[in-house]
């Protein structure tokens, strides 16, 4: 069957991690599309490759299965698992990665709001040997292909009621009334996302404030202001943007860095 | 129906901005082959974005779609167009990313030639709502996979008669004879491709000047020299190589370096 | 028809090069599957990518063209090959590329082993013009599509009795009586990996040294150390990991470095 599997991973693009996990899929189910959401996750970085998911999996149609192999503790205790949400299948391992996805609805899985979980468990659906050091290939890639097949999720492993999740950094309100929030990514461009929601925004002309800069208002285009810009990215997060330039170096900003936003006041 | 798309963009591999852009096409044409030409262009890099594009598109099977996001105006008044020539399709912001196409017809859009192209105006194809910041998502994205599935190119908006272009560098005669050009490109492995075509080259034993150094005649392959060489490479650009090294490097040269050639006299 | 063609050069991602060759190969087998082992193999790196292509050729479905194109000989004499082998097709340059994969049979080809080659000479499957510093385009590619549509190897040109090997480093012996191995390859998370295969290990307790690091014992997973980490990594060679690191930084190690195994004396 024609199912689109993505992959998310900090296998890099020097090696052939990537390729062993494709050609994997492709012996289960040779009519897989297969498409790369990224390879280049910083080695371990769960929160990183969380984020990077979460900006992207809902453009998808639906059933696509998203494969997503941050994996410091292969080999370990740590389950694997796959989470079914209303629209959308995820493979990985019960590290957190998922956090993003998961906090849309309940910490806990609840199968009323279409969520459900199972551990991977039954080797069955692995290849064999698996190496203790690549469960990529060895027990992710095979169930995502025999997944995308239309194997029942309960076939793979018994149903568990909560997966790993994150502390996610959330936006504060300081003593001063300001809004803290903080950087969560920073895209290639250099563009700085924060963890701060249109939605979250207070009312009123807003100034805000990261490292020694202070931006008034927020553009609605990356080339509206002369210099730096604040607006709201496509994600739905607010943003600092350079025009025509890297806003983290020219901030010397970094993940976690701080953003304070005020309301102007008369 | 199993259309071949492919992507340009200065998006990097880091983030989930290509694998959105994929997803919206495949949940609207999920027989779509998506074929990457990079997503390495230097941010807003139009220059490099428009030649890289020229060296490829036309090994690609006629009708295949052309996706070209660069696009430092995104959310301004700078219009979205598909291009259409006597063979393929080109959607891209109208920013001269898709001079080289163009300049080997005219500059102004002739029917006659089999160009056509048409401003994207038609909301009845992008995917609401539309981010400002990211038309990749919600409008080229879209657009292109409709587009792949037979939709008319005049159904997306109204013709256009003339699209931007570039001041291309061209090579020229200095007072003393010699024929100035310049580095227009460096590929990945430091070979320096200039804006001298074959077809331009002057006749006789050809002496190459590139910062401090003269390379004495034309090589046909990458290793006939001891060291630097000069030959016309895989795209029919006059090239700078190192024998198994980078002449980038070795020669201090950057994007815009000049390159001089005269003919040996006795 | 659906084959699978599998891309291993060192065209990095930044130029068209890569999507000139998939261009091509669509033009002639639209239907064919594509994927990407590597594009990143260190320009002209013919031991690295030998090495990296033997790490995941055989996890594909059987009939799968593997197409490697790391070509520093590319316009001169060397002979363009087609491998094939008693599941896949190989084809690359004569150039010791496709060491590892021969070394499993005899260094002579024997057609009782399942081996054959030919040189490709019949230049009816290439694309005209072919560029003197492009083959890839011009007859890896159109070579490769065609072989996927199921034309004959004989066809492409003669039979050939043996092909280029690389001199591979093999451990060895040392005269105080340990193992003596070399660091082949480094992956993106900077693991080192070895030429010393599990079978070849001393039995009894290890003690494995690099540089002024010494390791007892081997693990099982990356997470079971303090700090550097033994192991028989995926590919089945001894590898050495930084827990949550970089071992390759850490130790100061390189492609070649040296790492002594010796076995625990009471």
């Amino acid at each position: 069957m024609g199912a689109i599997i993505t992959l998310t991973t900090d296998f890099g693009l020097i090696d052939g991690y990537v390729a062993a996990v494709k050609g994997v899929i492709l012996s289960i189910n040779p009519q897989a599309t297969l498409i790369d959401i990224t390879h280049q996750i910083p080695p371990q970085n769960i929160n990183q490759a969380a984020f990077v998911l979460s900006t992207v999996y809902n453009y998808f149609p639906p059933q696509t299965v998203h494969l997503v192999i941050i994996d410091p503790g292969v080999g370990t205790k740590r389950l694997a698992i796959i989470l079914k949400t209303s629209q959308y299948y995820f493979i990985a391992p019960d590290n957190g990665v998922l956090s993003y996805i998961i906090r849309k609805y309940s910490t806990e899985l609840d199968i009323n709001s279409g969520l459900a979980a199972v551990a991977i468990t039954n080797p069955k659906y692995w290849r064999s040997p698996v190496s203790h050091t690549f469960h990529g290939r060895g027990i992710f890639a095979p169930v995502a292909a025999h997944l995308s097949l239309g194997v029942p999720m309960k076939e793979f492993g018994e149903p568990i009621s909560s997966i790993d999740i994150l502390p996610l950094a959330e936006p504060h309100i300081a003593s001063d009334g300001s809004l803290i929030g903080n950087v969560i990514h920073i895209d290639s461009f250099g563009n700085l996302i924060t963890n701060i929601e249109e939605t979250g925004l207070p009312e009123g002309e807003l100034i805000i404030l990261i490292g020694n800069y202070t931006i008034r208002g927020l553009s609605r285009t990356y080339v509206e202001g002369r210099k730096l810009v604040a607006l709201i990215g496509s994600s739905g997060y607010l943003e600092i943007a350079l025009r025509e330039g890297n806003a983290a170096i020219y901030c010397g900003a970094k993940i976690g860095s701080e953003v304070a936003i005020i309301t102007k006041t008369d």
